[in-house]
């Protein structure tokens, strides 16, 4: 990277497991992309004690430890947001007023209302020329760059089916603890927000085409779990304190109607004993087919439906060609990528967006509308699993 | 098998895909499997010109051209319907009456109506030790026997998730023509009827418990076709004639509890581009989970829970051990089945139910049940994908 | 069937493991396939008490104690020899002197020179139009057929790899008791003959192309087993009398070249664990490649490497589709075979160049050109592994 | 990480292929790793305009024409090679006569004899605390090590089996340039050196055996191709001045024995049309049986012969759990690992050993015994394929 590319420096509210893979990505963005702008690890901010350690490990070179001090900052042009959804709202509009551009961490909030306020925050800021975009990393996986690109290529023709899942199984043990992924008021909701928004954004981002509406069950298999201690990731101890309501989802099922008259499904669970990050995706179209699981991420399966009968199936396309999307910065073919570099891709579209003066997708509005979704399927789901159209 | 045995004749009616398979069971049963009756392939009923040439083909002693004098002969002791559905439900209380045990091709009948009736009579015939069965032919796969067993073994713990499809292609082209399975007065139904059935049969088999309501959604993507001329298993021709409606469903999604507090999801379409018979049952539960694949019938997939997390994974069982179920009769190892294996499988155990005297499964109840399901299916599209309690 | 058709008597040698599957394709095949000839499943020879039943239980009409009776039979046209290979010469030569057609099962011979007799007996029975075949019944999976067609179409180009394994794991535990197939003055070889034997013609057969030479090593891991009782398929028991030497080889591997300049590896073993059957080919050539795990035995797997690499993989090609090899005899896409259906087809094309009067294939010279493979194989591994070339 | 760590300075001399991937380890490894030393990256070394700019992009400190300066400064404790092979020997030796701990890529030389002087400078600063270690990253796989440690751990029992190949394409079409890994004066080798050596090193190391001798054949397919101009990672185009000789081989076969006992198969190709970088294992051992393909880096299958044959499988572990090896520094489970992955464990380990005062592995020892076997391979493919032993 040139000296003479315009320095944006980063702020990055949270440092959780979120945090530390989108320090990652700002970390090595430079050494693979040819950047039209050279990011800076500016500012990490967080409330607790350990936050001046967490810094320096991940190589923050200053410390905030309240998000407003950071957002105030000069050398911030950009607000990182990788906290729980709860403060997205807050952060992410007081941030945007302040005239900085904003990544945010998925789901856009835990409410419809606090999405709104963010996508109108958004559109203002827009016109004055400060970006924003909503963290949904899976649209940067290789494989799933290139189904998007083969569907808008019309591979598939039109669309009949999509089938999508989003399996874990890290609450599988009633004794696993009540960690803030399980409560309403730090998580929103439960396998939907966190897990749900995830198929949802990803099936509208590849067949390019929205879900109309939606007929849903929820269900919480254990409903009272042992209070927490720390946590690290997605593992947590009981801190032995006693037991908490468990007050959101542990899965969701829902069934829906595509904009272009397909058929859906989707499915989050964190309750598919030996699904560990089976994020499934399988589209059928007149034309041809494909299928993604992120547990073999740099593998896109694709039938040609125009091929001859005997001779055509579905093949196994090792997405790591230099002419897939974003493979050419890495290594050779058949040397994979990892989870951690659908956050370098994002962080580098986001840049290149800053630079070149356009909004970067997904948007904040992107991000509403899969919140749209989520709130049709609670609605659903309460009542009687009657269809539900998804408005607005 | 020794000629001590008694022998019992067997009567087809309707030799097209489904007699022609059910006629390879009959005919290779008893070189396999040490059976307590000698069936006899007794006669063959049809209504063509061409019934003489199959019953040679396919190795049937005698033909008659009414089905009606099939059922009076007196060296038929059994009969096995293999006609569309909408004639089950005549032919099967008609010989039932006549003291003929029934071996019916599912789905059991055309609406629940038939089908209730099917079941009084076959409680009639049991009472006087004529029997009576569905066949569900997915049972008799090894894999989903033993996929069964495991379940029943308590080796899955509480279910959590049914995740099951039914997967075909074979429509996915708007030119092929309107085949008998397309028309709603002969079929009863689309893909809801002919392979939703089979996967709401296997995964109440399987589970061991029965769904107890149902949202769905149902959709027919081609809504006219050309005329048929000739069909040969699931291929035929336009007869160049015109056009007519489809008055079935393409496709039926839905999503249901299981009576012991899981969640379900199914899938029936044959508009899956590339998904030739993709019969695919994923189950997890709290102690371990299974999937299966029809398109690789000879193996199940097992995660055993309870192993530590670092050891553990989806293991492939190739269900071709001498322990697995009907394998023993067949190869080493290895040395796999095919589709028509199950439907060996299934009058096996069926002419042992006979020589036992006991009630073979599935059972006319069985497939009622089956029905009501579809019928709560239909009721849920057509009412706003309401939630419907599956009743009876 | 037309009764109008030439009936065909068969006499059958032998009924362990082989007996039963060429039992089975006899009984099926006339059921399946628009035979030219109909054949009649006459005599079942044997010297055991219990052929009688076991010509009960296979469908066999008539019984004789010694083959050379079955051989003199006038209702005998085609002699089936299923027995262990140390008889195969003096059978086939005798049956073909006699004036019957023969189908030997696989190896053709425990030893070239009686290899040698048996093709000279063939070529001067075919001068009389009496054929024979050896029962490479591998061949026959419709999706080695299928890959034989594509390289024969030129689908892959100029063969640069081919990497063959049959992979088994019977005899992986030391106390496996000294079964027929273990001692060599019985089975001629261990692996090497009994599956090293299937891949070598396999190999060939695909690749259209002869092995020129071979390095070879072969190795006994158990030395010494316990004497066997009963057996049945591959399983068996000891019989408690004490033990015995293994005197024939437990793996063979061995890498070679082709006559059309490609490098090829073998390996033949049954201390695979975990591996039931695992007849596997891989073919990589200039323009495409191929594999196939019989233990998938449906499926083919094609890279077409003329397809742009960003769009190029592995695809999996169920071989159920009705131009198929074999398959449209069969059922629909997606419904698979099993293992007995090779030899089925086996017999179609051996009765189908009966009545054309032209030679089947594989040939006894075909089956010499495996011998010849095998001996060189073993004079490597006795020689240092010093490079031997293939002759005659 | 603490700044009350030492740092160690380090000096790469290189900075293509290998040395993208090693900055990406030096520049992540103290995030997620807690390190007893923080490595600084501190000198690049090239002998081109355009290393500065290298540097910048990936994040040294510094910049020195020649490596000789480079191992002169007293800001380098740690030199790092990342050149082709024909250069190793003379900068490793230097560098530990230096007193700098050396880091050097694979194949650790181009001739053993390069090696053995290289063994023996390792030697020597071994005596005075200065450390060396061959860069086999593939080692540092998580599967790998998984893999090494469960046959260390007894699971698979006595070994019986060893299956290695590694399979790439990038040379399939003719007109591939004659880039630097296909001249033997830069390269050594072609394939054998290349990847062969990787799966010799993987074998060794996950068996914890050696091998004691083979029989081997290579070949070069393509012998003349265009001279080449710029390269990057593997691809390449022609320069348009004319062509050359390929001087090293395309593809390598052999087959030896193991220390154990158990007979082994190695391959190694750039001509497997459609694998782009299957580095695979399989092990089958007489308690159980391992089975691994680079291009699903993060899956491991396990087969446990122990348990029933009925319940026993494949099994796909992903290796993405907390106690898997590695893992616990990365992600939640199933969310996978990349290829430079690899490379940040190898200088974690690195690291780890310099600061406990111990030997990292794999030694220079490790990579001459690698060596010893490429040249035991060259010999036999020279000699009529002979059993040639590894000595030394």
């Amino acid at each position: 990277m040139s000296s003479s590319r315009p320095a944006l420096g980063v702020g990055m509210v949270g440092y959780a497991f979120m945090g530390r893979v989108h320090s990652q990505a700002w970390r090595s963005v430079g050494a693979f992309f040819d950047l039209p702008v050279t990011p800076v690890m500016a500012v990490l901010s967080g409330r607790s004690a350990r936050t001046a350690d967490a810094a320096a490990t991940l190589g923050w070179a200053a410390v905030e430890n309240d998000w407003k001090e950071l957002i105030r900052r000069e050398d911030v042009h950009i607000v990182d947001i990788c906290t729980p959804g709860d403060s997205h709202a807050e952060i992410a509009v007081a941030a945007l007023e302040a005239g900085k551009h904003v990544l945010c961490e998925k789901p856009l909030a835990n409410t419809v209302a606090e999405a709104e306020a963010m996508v109108a925050a958004a559109g203002q800021a827009a016109a004055r020329g400060v970006r924003s975009m909503v963290a949904f990393n899976y649209r940067r996986v290789p494989a799933v760059a290139l189904a998007r690109q083969m569907v808008a290529d019309g591979r598939l023709g039109e669309i009949r089916h999509v089938r999508a899942q989003y399996l874990q199984d890290w609450i599988t043990d009633p004794e696993f603890p009540l960690v803030w992924r399980l409560q309403k008021d730090k998580a929103g909701s439960g396998a939907l927000g966190d897990i749900g928004s995830h198929i949802v954004d990803t099936a509208q981002f590849v067949t390019g085409q929205n879900l109309t509406g939606v007929s849903a069950l929820t269900e919480t298999f254990i409903r009272e779990r042992p209070l927490a201690g720390d946590s690290a990731g997605l593992a947590a101890g009981a801190d032995g304190t006693g037991r908490g309501e468990v007050t959101v989802d542990d899965a969701a099922l829902f069934i829906g109607r595509l904009s272009g008259g397909g058929l859906a499904s989707f499915e989050a669970t964190r309750f598919a004993a030996g699904r560990k990050n089976a994020l499934r995706l399988e589209i059928n179209g007149s034309l041809g087919s494909l299928a993604f699981d992120f547990e073999a991420m740099n593998e896109l399966w694709f039938h040609d439906h125009t091929l001859p009968a005997g001779d055509a199936g579905f093949r196994r396309i090792l997405v790591t060609e230099s002419d897939h999307p974003y493979a050419a910065a890495w290594w050779p073919p058949g040397h994979g990528l990892g989870y951690e570099h659908t956050f370098t891709h994002e962080v580098k579209d986001f840049l290149e967006a800053l630079a070149a003066g356009t909004d970067p997708t997904p948007s904040f509005a992107d991000g509403l509308r899969v919140q749209r979704v989520l709130r049709a399927v609670e609605e659903s789901a309460a009542n009687d699993s009657r269809w539900t159209a998804i408005t607005g």
